[in-house]
Parts: C-alpha cells; structure tokens; sequence
C-alpha cells in the first residue's frame, strides 16, 4: 500500500467522495496469485451443484448489498440510476445463468471412444476426454460496466464457471462499486466454504497494477473490456512471458449500420429517432454503440440524416464516465469537426453526427477509428457496389445491423458473405446496443474487435473461453474424474 | 520460379533423385492466397453431404496413387514401408472421419433463444448461432508424417471440414510425396466441381516461402507441427501482422513417463522392452516420443536401467528423416553425454538413454529440452516428494504416461492434478506413441507443447481451430443460413 489519496470520483462534479480505498502493489498482487493458484486444485473440483449454488450465492450477497451499491455506481459512473438498477439486474442474472450452466454440465464436453480390444492390426485403447479449467484467470473491470462488466460481471462469472479462480483488477473509475462486489463474493466464497483463493480484488489507480498481474506466472488467462489500446498493452505482456497466455481482449467496433434502400424509403424519420435514442444512450458509452452508418445516397438518406440531426438537437447533455473518456470523446469529435472529407450535421451538447461520402471514408482510414461517446458517422455511397465496397473494406466488427424491408432481401442476401466475415453478430431491424446474455450471444468478433473471434465475452459459450480439453487413455476407472467413469 | 534444383532427396543416401521440383515464391504465394480467398464464399457454403463427399473423395484419390506414393515416401523419408503404407492408411482414415464430422452438423453448434415478445421490461428478440470457418488457412507439413500430418493431414482435413480452403507449404523433407499428394487433392477437387481456389499447394526449400503465406492478409489461421523455433517465429510473424491471426502450432514436447513403484517392483523388464520400443521406433521421430522416464531410485529402477540399456544396444541403427535432423539429435545427445550431472547410460547406432537425478534436472532446464530422435533421460527421484516436485517444475507436455499396479492408485490419484495441468493427454500402462484419430483424442497440451491448449491437431475436435461463432438477430427466415431457419 502507498499513501496516494485513491479515492471515488462523483463523475458529475469531478469531485472525489467517500473514504480512501486500498491501492494495491506488487505485493498485493503475488499475494493474491499465489492465493488463486493454491485454491485452484480444489475449486476446479468442486462438484457441479456445489460450484453453482457458490454462483448462487454470489448473485444474492449482490442483491443483499441494496441501494448502497446502486447509489455509489451511479455517482462514480454519472449512469442514469435505472440505468444501473438494470445493470444490477443483468449481473444477478448472469450469474444465475452460468450456475445453471454449470448444472447442465455440458460444458465438460464428455466424449467417450471405447475400447477395441479386438481391432486389427492394432486395438484401440478406451480414450475419454473432458474439459478442465487453465488455472487462474485475472479479469479487468470496464469503466462503462460498473457491475455486469466489472468485478462481478461476465468475465468472472464465466471464469468461476469453468472452474478458476478469479483475480480482479478493478477499474479505477468506479472503484467504490468493485469493492462493494468484491466483500460480496468474497462472503459468498466464505459461506459457501470455498478455498479462499478463489477470489481476489486489487484496486488502485495506474496501468502498472494490470500488467504487475499479467505478467505473474500463475495467471493462465486474461478477460479484457476496454480500449483497444489497453487491450493491445496485455496481450504484448501476455505474448511476451516466458509462457504465454491468451488475452481475451474486447476492444474496439464502431458496429456499422446498414440502411438498405426499401427501408430507407419507407421509414427514415422512424429509423433515424430510434438511432438517436440508440447512439445516445448512456451518453453512447458502448462497445456496440452505432458509430457508422452506411446507405445509398438519396432523398432518403437526407431525410433521415435531416431527422437524426434534428433528433439530436433535442437530446441534452449527459454526464461521461470519467473527465478522461469525455477528453477523448471531444478530441475524436473535433477531428472529425475539422476533416476536410466531412460535414458536421450536428455537434451539440447530445453529441455529433458526421456526413462523408464513401470515396472519402475510404481514403481515410483514420475516420473509421472509433470514437467512444455519442458520434456516429454517415457514409453515403452512389451504389450498391459501393456500400459493398465500404463494408469489405471495414475492420472486424462486433456488430453489424441491416435495416431492411422485404424488398431489400436480395440486396441483404448479397451482404450477408462479406458481413459473417466481419461481425460476431448480425441483428435486422434493431440497433446493436443491448446485449442479451443468452446462449445463441456472441459479443466477440475478428480482430479488432476482439484479440481472438473464436470466442465471446457474453452468453453461455463465453465459458469456453477457460477451458481446454484433455484426453484420459486407459485410465483405471477410479483414477477418472467423475465425469467420465464408467 | 528460380532456376534452384530443388528435388527430392533419399533419406538412406542423401543423394538426390527423380525429376526437377517446382520452386514457388512470392507470386505463387500471392496468387494461391487470392484463389482461397476467391474460393472461400462459396466453399463455406457448400452443402454438408456435398463437402463430406469431396473429403471422401480426396481420400480415394489418395488411395487410387498406389505404390508410387508410397515408394516415393519411403524413400524421401527412410521410414520403413509398413509405417508408411499404415500413414496413409491414417491419412485416408482421418479424411473419411472428418466427412462424418461435417455430414453430422454438429460442428455448426446450433444454438436458438427464441423471441420472447412479452419479457418485461423489454422483449428479447430472436437470437440463433452457429460456427462459421475463419477463412483460408495456411498449413505447414511436418517433416515426421510425410501423409498423416502433412499435406493431406489432419490440419488440411480439419480446415476442408470447417469450410475453410487450404493452402499448403509443404515440407521440403517430402517435397516428392507432396506433389503427389497435392495433385490428388486437386483432382478431387475438379471432380468434385469445388471452387479452384479451395486448395493450393507451394513448394519449395528455405523459410521464406512459409513467412510469405503467413504474412498475406488473406491468411485468416495456420496449423503448423515442427519445432519449437519453427512454431514461435511463424507465431511471431502471425503476431506482428496488422491483423494478427492465431497459429495452431504443435512444437515441443518430452513425453514423461512415470513409473510408479509397485508397477516399477513387478516388471521392470517388461516395462523396459516397451519402453525401448517406443522409444526407438521410427527413429524416435515422433512428437510424443518419451524423451524422459521419472521414477523414485532404488534396485527396481535400476534393473529397469539396465534392461532397457540392454535392448537399446540391440537396436540396430535407423535412417533419420534428413540429414538437419540427424545433425541435430547428434549434438543434443552429445550435450547430455557431456553433462555433468548426467550418466550416459546407452549411447549408440540405436538410440541414446542417459540418468540423472532430480537435483542435477532441477538445475539444468537445457535437461528438460526435447532431443528430436532415440533419446531418453531416466531421472531418478529420491522419494514421493520429489518425484511430485519434479512433475511440477516442467513445462507443458503433449502427454504424460503412467505406468501403476493397483497398488500405485493412491499415488497416482495425488498426482493427477499436477499431470491435468501439464500435459494434453494422460495415459495409463502403455506408450505415448501412437495417437489415436478419434473423438475424444487430444494431441494439444499448454505451452510449449503448443502454442494454444485449447485446441488439439488429432481428433475431431481439431475442426473447432478453424472455426467461430455468429449470432444472427431478429433476421428474416430467408436471410438465415439454412441451418438456422425455422
């Protein structure tokens, strides 16, 4: 511990509140590796309804926390307070969902050859296989989740599912709310009599923290929401030890939306209100934020870029997350401002909207780089070849949308190639912000998206991510786990 | 082109025969990425019957080549005719699983959360996920398996079955056996009316060309099985690109095996008959070679010593694959013949066994390096206790064996978590050579036995590398992949 004042900052004011928190150092983060990986062997065996009834409990020592941790997120994070009542709801549920998850069981993957002992030339032995944890996992909290992205959120939720222990670092900007989750797990770690390893929290303000943790060598994982700057930083230290390990980074996507023509005609101001209300919601501090939108130039496109400006005129300001997120929003805005390739349609206390054209997207990369805030740009194209063009062109995505009536389907059926390639998911006639946590999720998505697209950070498959098979040949039945005994 | 005599060379000689090779650069490279690029759309689309058929076919193909395959593997290798008529027995076998694989579907991992229109407070919409191919993979033939894990090996197999074309570096230890079996897949291929593009194969000598094929952005994964240099600088290369893309690389591995006393007291004849049989078959060329025997000292591990330095002495000498390989089990014998903490056990045309104790292996990790041929390391532990902390100091294995009476389960179960987290695959009173192509086989394992421990290069769950996962929401029926429609 040094004597820096760590303390919450009230995202509206600026001004720090509440008693000082912990700042953690290297001590601290040996301390609670060598924790993680002394409960490891023991937390990996727990049985199925043990481990669930531990993500259970969890959940309800959360719920039993009250109003005082949705008072503290929604002073640190400036976050509408229905907004964070959500939230909460959302990391109870995630939490119950990967309980029942672990129940199921499936995700042990069990396969079974059996034993030909009579096969020629050679017989074949008995061969099962299951799934085991990597060992201890370090999770970053994100500063725009407090809570189902955070401490208690998807990342170790799913990690506590597979079997590893969790060591967080919890983000800075809400560090009240990640300790207040972090005595709840670690009471239900107590209650439900698990190792005490299994579960750390480190706090303090800095990067040096985060990459003190990746480079300890009882890490074998890492779960990252955040910029692709800070998610690029771990997976180099991570790619970098002596033994590497894999950094499941979701990073950066500006989730490009496609108005296709018929839609476009038949309802632009409808589209362009419900955009508004997608692009500034939580004054658009989300990884599926709707930044790009593409369609065909025309009467229809002015249309609704008439009406989305007009929309978001209306829109007032909202608090950002933190002074540096909204000094990164405004400096991202006025590059764009002053792009000799663009027209600002709108830039106001709501946020901005930007026109260009495709010729001039396409020679600027750097206007496809996104900006985390309310900002979203318009890129009109002269034709079909050309919003094709400007989509194969794109970076990996999380998200891609498609507005489209019934006779835009050929046209969607035509994109639908280049737009797998790009995106972990493809919604119709919705907007990319809300991420259901289900099994069919994918919050994931190529490079840069993401740091690895086999992969996602929300939904039931995001446990794989923690796993990895091994196979058990000719084993005595009773040196099996469990799982695969005869 | 370059005027280069690249042909193949007989491994019993060192002289070269047959005709004048193709010697692919930077243009063959560019324009095989280009054809797998063009071909990916629709080879990813083809039907799941349509697909396995043309995996079926590639294996006909394969077989209809006859004796001069096989001849002309024989003698690029100078592995014995057996071995190589099984191989492609193997490679052919590998290729007719993979065409069940993809004609069961359930490598799509279909998954529905159904629209819940009434959820409060809001609806949840219509979410489905499958598996899509991450886009043409490079894969690298290894010098070892001149079929099985080669040009038509398991990576090439895997990627075909997950929609994936293939582009082949082939291995310049079998550049012969390569075109043939490349013409094969061609012509499979043709007959089967697939995409051009869906498979290319480059030839040639020296690094290069591989680094090209992994530096083209068109290259979305790479399988690679060699060496631990080989693996990490493609993986760096793979890295450093402006889209980093994973390798799948099968490197390093020493395969210990345990003897555990009562089993060790009972036959410690027996065990070292198979254990020179292993040890020295096909040269000691195989990845899961058993480079190091683990065993607590006393009279049984000394008549183990002496019996499998006995057989040793009766091994004849073999021809290794080429004369690199040869080169370099010569000086990695000659460092552990030189050792000081080490006693040379056998040193001859057969093979090498060398013992050590756990001290001197604690001290000296160059003692843990994998020896590429016939060598072993007994290391003699002075009881449980160091035993134990011999198995946890090493890296990770592809395999680890066991061998145990009844009277070992005790002892073997306390060692089990340490050996989960080791090594890929665990195996119980037999050898770790011979590598099972079926459901529940592992041949993976963590660093530095691959570069990712979640995957695995033998099995059926070696498709899942190529694969990631898409959520389509709320998109009309029509629009859906086929699998995915209502």
């Amino acid at each position: 511990m040094t004597a820096i004042d760590f303390r919450s900052i009230d995202a509206a004011s600026g001004e720090p509140f509440g008693d000082p928190l912990r700042v953690d150092g290297p001590v601290e983060v040996a301390a609670a590796c060598a924790a993680a990986e002394a409960a490891f062997d023991a937390y990996r065996e727990t049985g199925l309804e043990e481990r669930a009834r531990f993500l259970d409990a969890i959940a309800a020592e959360i719920e039993a926390l009250g109003d005082v941790l949705i008072d503290t997120a929604v002073r640190e994070s400036g976050l509408p307070r229905a907004r964070i009542a959500g939230e909460r709801g959302r990391t109870i549920g995630q939490l119950r969902l990967f309980a029942g998850v672990v129940r199921s069981g499936e995700w042990q993957r069990v396969a079974v050859d059996p034993a030909l002992p009579e096969r020629q030339p050679l017989p074949r032995p008995d061969l099962r296989r299951r799934m085991v944890p990597v060992g201890p996992v370090a999770v970053f909290g994100a500063s725009n989740f407090p809570l189902a992205f955070s401490t208690a959120g998807g990342d170790t939720a799913s990690a506590l599912a597979a079997g590893c222990p969790v060591v967080v670092k919890g983000h800075p900007a809400h560090p009240g709310a990640g300790t207040l989750v972090a005595a709840a797990i670690r009471n239900a770690v107590t209650q439900s009599g698990m190792p005490d390893g299994t579960f750390s929290h480190l706090s303090g303000p800095g990067t040096e923290l985060g990459a003190a943790l990746v480079r300890d060598p009882r890490i074998a994982a890492v779960g990252f929401t955040g910029s692709r700057a800070g998610g690029l930083a771990l997976d180099r230290i991570a790619r970098d030890r002596d033994v590497p390990i894999p950094v499941f980074a979701e990073m950066s996507s500006i989730n490009p939306v496609l108005l296709l023509p018929a839609a476009l005609a038949d309802r632009p101001e409808e589209i362009a209100a419900a955009f508004v209300a997608s692009l500034t919601q939580g004054a658009g501090q989300f990884c599926t934020n709707p930044g790009l939108v593409v369609a065909i130039a025309g009467d229809d496109l002015d249309t609704f870029a008439r009406a989305a400006t007009a929309r978001l005129a209306e829109t007032g300001e909202q608090t950002m997350l933190t002074s540096g997120i909204r000094a990164a929003f405004e400096s991202g805005v006025a590059l764009l401002a002053g792009h000799a390739s663009v027209r600002t349609l709108a830039h106001g206390a709501g946020g901005a909207l930007f026109l260009t054209d495709a010729a001039g997207f396409a020679a600027h990369p750097a206007l496809a780089h996104e900006v985390f805030g309310a900002s979203s740009l318009i890129v009109a194209c002269s034709d079909e070849a050309e919003l094709a063009a400007t989509l194969a062109a794109l970076e990996g995505q999380l998200t891609v949308t498609l507005h489209l009536d019934a006779a835009d389907h050929a046209l969607a059926g035509r994109l639908m190639p280049v737009l797998e390639r790009k995106a972990g998911r493809i919604l119709a006639n919705g907007w990319p912000t809300g991420v259901e946590v289900a099994s069919a999720m994918v919050h994931g998505g190529p490079f840069p998206a993401t740091t690895d697209s086999r992969s996602t950070s929300v939904g039931t498959l995001a446990i794989e991510r923690f796993l990895r098979p091994v196979c058990y040949q000719a084993l005595p039945n009773d040196l099996l786990p469990p799982a695969l005994r005869g």
